[in-house]
């Protein structure tokens, strides 16, 4: 088949829950979780082009909207699998390229190859586009682990990863960093300084580190 | 509060859930959907672009991606309401356009109001992006509608949701609409061949009326 | 089709969740709530019977029973967007009244269809039957909001819908108010003074406002 | 504590399923459950109102609300042990009923248990009250049972539950039974013509039985 | 039918809920709680061994792997109805076993009936085994209690439920006891210091009773 | 910590969902799966035992009811990825026991590390008790892929786990293979026989094979 493949695949990614096995109060599919890094990256592109900055819309619109594409084929590998060996990372990013490949070799019309082919690369360059996915990628993972924290889940897993997104996103110079780090940051820190867990001191740690 | 509020609303789509009271076999979030729309679109707009038409990315991806935000202040109002009288529907229309103006003035600070009140604006104009992301919409209820109708689901609402969608779409004079129409709906058809209802039928009565 | 065709649609509100969009540890649909306030009515109802005040129970059967069935055709629209202005709130009204009458119209049978529109009227009137249900739908407003803030959700929107239904509930002059707010609520407040939330505090603002 | 435990209570069986452990298109809660036999029992009492048969309103509005709030305590024990001895299910009978009676000492208030012990009643005796009651919760059993046949269920459970309620209702001498027999089942049967399983086959023979 | 009627079986006991009609954060279905059993007592056993214990390793797997499938007739029927009455539960005992009996008379072929008779007997005996399945057993009850009040589940039955099952552990004299209370169980009540409940304080009133 | 945080650990696997992606009518966990395939395992081993084969019940108990604990740290990883490389299948293998491996050192006591390391090692090996846990592992698959197909679920997904379980089970030479081939799966295809989807070629074409 043709096409149709490929968007009757899309639902899939709503099957597929982000973080599996841990306790969660809310879960996330990963399609809803490409629709907000959407929306973020969005916001952070306008705000970057508010400073003077060029965005190329196109591409971003290509890697942040299909940046995910590739669980389809692996799932939600847990990160901390990812990150156990540089080895199995390369090999893990490899398998998954190569399942796109054929995916694509087997369904998309030749005419459309080369285009199937570009967006669903890894987008995560360093171009401005490729820096602001991984903000709102990062971002993502900082508004997760919050909403979790902040009624009280106690795993260990979502401090970790609020820590190391924020961290992560800190060590980016984009305008939209500083803007988050300056304007909603704060924002979010104050919001959650009801919950029984402490997210400000979480969030000075990891600003200081 | 600041852009955070915003930020912070988004995950309310993804407990909006569409179609809500009919009895599904599988249940789609606002997110969600919005999330296949703007992939919908993608594949459209290129589909556009291989035909020598321009597309303007950066509009597309702010109409398709914010399409349905305003539904976090009033919920999916069903289909069968908003169609019931010319003159609810408009003042539906109305009152959304206001909550999310109400939103805007006293979430988003001022430097970025009139970029939010752009981006958040109804999209379905007759531009080629417009256009589109009528199609995508309307995609969208004909993949979800082909789901429960291949399994089996007797709820009438999924007939008149695919038939209708489709007549919507085949109105539109677009390449990608050709496309859909020649390429891709005799593979959706296809698949849906061993489904106890007859979608070839229903399919063949909408493209004829 | 007959009455069937009614009996059947009663089951759509058990798939129609209550205040969707806010994170909620409890999910309750509008069939569950609407057993809960019969429950509620026949309680109440019993109280101004022991002060000696008539109740016609026929009446308070039929509004208490069927007092949200119009949900079935226009959801359970948000309240905010309900009281954003009167000209909306009248035109729902009107709307929803429209397409019960319409579903009265198609599906019942001419003998039955005054009691139907009798039974499927707006019950909130003056009489001590109406007034009986609003205390009852109020007071589930009141249960569910506790059982929220109790288990520490953060959500405003349920410390508001607390706050107002107890300011609603308690301007009306009913025997079963003052018992309510005599015997049943110190009981409540009292089961909630572990919770993170201090439910006492909203509790007293909302009675002295 | 008093009327307050009661109230809080009530959500307790939103969260009991009915027909626990088979496989199910859509579950039911026994709240829901409740709910409908209410509004299923409203018109049955309107059809016999009709004919010319005195209601006592109150009656049927205590026994229908409460009929199943036993199972709060001993749960929704499965059909098959209900039935498997006489002797367990006088046992079970005569312990729900001991718990509840144990239920009334310790939360209600003197002045209120009279009320509570009449009301939380085993309602099905021989007036035309408690024989609707017996109607109303049998057609819901038919009612629960046909969505699941209708979707192509394959448990054998839902073909048992559909007879015997059937078979059970068309025993009852109401002018309501035969309204229901003449008017609602046809229409019911129709709708289910569809099914992979058949329906209308089932239906005859059990009112042949 | 033969084995595969036993076989196809047993996924009913996923659909089979814990403690019903009580919130919880965390449901778990019987088979969940069956296989935590028959881990928890493999630990258990080579606690016992490497104290020089013998373990009859057929006779345990045999106990604990089965020793709920008695719920896919009865389901799980509520605790305090259990203990309500020793008349009861006795009676409850004997229909279960009585159920079961039943389904390996119709479905289980001869040759292998002695095998199921033994193997879904009552498995809680004095045998070394039947009180490692009964420390199992209890074991699971803490953990599930355990998690529920570590997230600030007010539901004063899982207080119960946690209490009870550490009384009932602590009272049975086993090398694996000793294990539990001095090099586990603490660990749990450290990890569980930061819940708004005080669970050091409930352990150590179970520990001295 | 110690052996606290692996009986904590259990419940992650209650959180992970087998196959996961596709639409199915049930999802089953991690844990429910490992429960089935202590049960299956046990009735296997008997078989072998009436036939004169010794079993190491220990060895069973350990293999079969630990066999995917490791998916606690790389989730269900999508059968196609597993098959799609030689090279990744044992590149992920050596990842899980690496991690396996890491839990055990940093939380497991000394005296119990060459417990526990026997007990969570790979346990399909060519011992009769090996070939029993594949053969259980795989019947499990088949139940699974069954009852989707029973209901009518076209995805192509449930007719390969089918059908490639069946033939890796039809290799191996047990009698209890035989025993499941003669006297089970006849029973199993009879229960398939009113499914829309032809359960009876897809079985036969399997075991000419």
């Amino acid at each position: 088949m043709g096409i149709h493949a490929y968007f009757q695949s899309l639902t899939d990614l709503e099957r597929i829950i982000r973080c599996p096995g841990k306790f969660k109060f809310q879960e996330h599919s990963v399609s809803a979780h490409s629709w907000k890094v959407v929306q973020y990256a969005k916001t952070l592109a306008d705000i970057e082009e508010s400073n003077g900055v060029t965005i190329d819309w196109k591409k971003l619109y290509e890697i942040t909207s299909s940046h995910d594409y590739g669980e389809i084929f692996i799932g939600d590998i847990k990160t901390p699998v990812k990150h156990y060996s540089l080895e199995l990372r390369a090999m893990l990013q490899q398998v998954e390229e190569g399942m796109v490949d054929h995916f694509i070799d087997e369904h998309i019309p030749a005419e459309f190859q080369p285009i199937f082919r570009r967006q669903l690369r890894e987008g995560k360059d360093d171009s401005v586009e490729g820096l602001i996915l991984e903000v709102a990628d990062k971002m993502d993972q900082i508004y997760e682990a919050f909403s979790e924290l902040q009624l009280g889940n106690t795993e260990k897993e979502f401090v970790t990863m609020y820590r190391n997104a924020l961290i992560k996103i800190k060590k980016i110079k984009l305008h939209c960093v500083d803007y988050f780090l300056r304007n909603i940051l704060p924002d979010l820190v104050s919001e959650g300084s009801r919950s029984p867990i402490d997210i400000a001191k979480i969030t000075n740690e990891a600003l200081a580190s």
